[in-house]
């Protein structure tokens, strides 16, 4: 156990390099903040390096840390007012070791997102895929990083249930259809076929898009059907979160 | 068509109480921001009482503005920027009239939010009612006011496709049963009834509640069956707003 003040300490100032992709892109770690997400974490067997508490924190969670036998520092709450991305800091932030990066297995239920911007959408649909049972989940280009602070607190854990790789969705879908998992895209257009009608098997593909202009024509191409959800009201489009859940239980049940 | 340079001008001032929700709820009139918006309000024959243009705003919707014989004010950025809740105004502005507060007729498809509290999930919700053709939506107390800002922006319009009512669930859950309308309630308890086990007549009014406790145990114990969407993962529950997408899409088919 060490004790850091200075919110201006070198340590701190390196780990906050972390609240931003393209540093986490060069490193191994990432930044995990609030007991419940460390918790889900420790028991997925997550190699949490180094744990971060204030004072308020050590009250809280000390003999949890050191009953991980984890490293750990106190900070000032300046300090962790600094490392924080919170407004009120629960106390506790752990640096974590990121998770392997290639499936082994391809077979079973999986969600591929497509240029998903928004964090919290991105972290609603793992969220709702972890309670269908989905296997796992790829992110392609341009989706939110599934490590960034705002993806963290909204997956709400599920990170820990299934496991999220990223990919290029084209090389992504080619594996998949390798071991002969049924692809489906979606598409905004009634001459798609509309989901209710899909038959699902064991193994099969979900592909959901940008919030704006839906999934590139380029996958599209390369899916063996593409769903839509009817619209019967007024309403242009739904939210690309809504529209995950409907199909991921319309497809699994 | 007056001028507004000050952004302390008591005309701006006395608009910007109706970002609060004490003031709306004295007031008949709120503030609906965005040209988007402004002109579904237009085309639902909304009562648009005043109209605020920046200089960007006046160069893009001056014409339109005068086409339908608004009576507006220019501001300067400064003013507008006071006047707005978005970081970057879009430089239009509008005073709308509330609309009428009680249904004429309970018939169709309904919906009740009990205290779903977080604004982006009360518009999200009112979108996907939208999107599946519902009749009407009421919210009970604790739900987040039609009014604010952010339930105005996450709706996209949907609250000039179907009307928007507030009141006592209690009470309102009343008059539907009057006219024997079905009442679906939501629960997080597999001892409620799965989903998929429904069959839905014309008339139905399904419920939802709180992000955090589900809808209150008074309001449970007036409905004519409980439903909840079964869990197949890890994850501890659904965000309501996919949980309400899954049971309107569901309900309707």
């Amino acid at each position: 156990m060490r004790e850091i003040q200075a919110a201006k300490n070198n340590k701190i100032k390196k780990l906050k390099k972390l609240h931003q992709r393209k540093y986490r892109n060069q490193s191994e770690d990432y930044l995990l903040e609030g007991y419940h997400l460390i918790e889900e974490a420790a028991k997925a067997h997550a190699n949490i390096k180094e744990v971060f508490l204030d004072k308020r924190g050590m009250d809280l969670w000390q003999d949890w840390v050191e009953h991980h036998q984890f490293t750990y520092y106190v900070l000032s709450d300046e300090a962790m007012k600094s490392l924080s991305e919170q407004p009120t800091p629960q106390g506790i932030i752990a640096l974590v070791q990121k998770a392997n990066n290639y499936p082994s297995d391809f077979s079973g239920k999986w969600l591929l997102l497509d240029n998903v911007q928004d964090p919290g959408n991105v972290g609603t649909i793992v969220r709702t895929a972890d309670a269908a049972g989905f296997d796992g989940i790829f992110l392609g280009e341009g989706t939110a990083d599934k490590y960034s602070p705002k993806v963290l607190r909204s997956m709400q854990g599920s990170q820990f249930h299934l496991p999220i790789f990223s990919g290029e969705l084209t090389e992504v879908i080619a594996e998949f259809q390798s071991i002969g998992s049924k692809i489906y895209g979606t598409k905004l257009d009634p001459e798609a076929i509309s989901y209710k009608e899909v038959e699902t098997k064991d193994n099969f593909v979900l592909i959901l898009g940008n919030e704006g202009q839906g999934v590139a024509e380029n996958i599209l191409q390369l899916t063996n059907q593409n769903l839509y959800i009817p619209i019967y009201g007024d309403a242009e489009s739904l939210n690309v979160g809504v529209a995950a859940g409907i199909l991921i239980y319309a497809l699994i049940s």
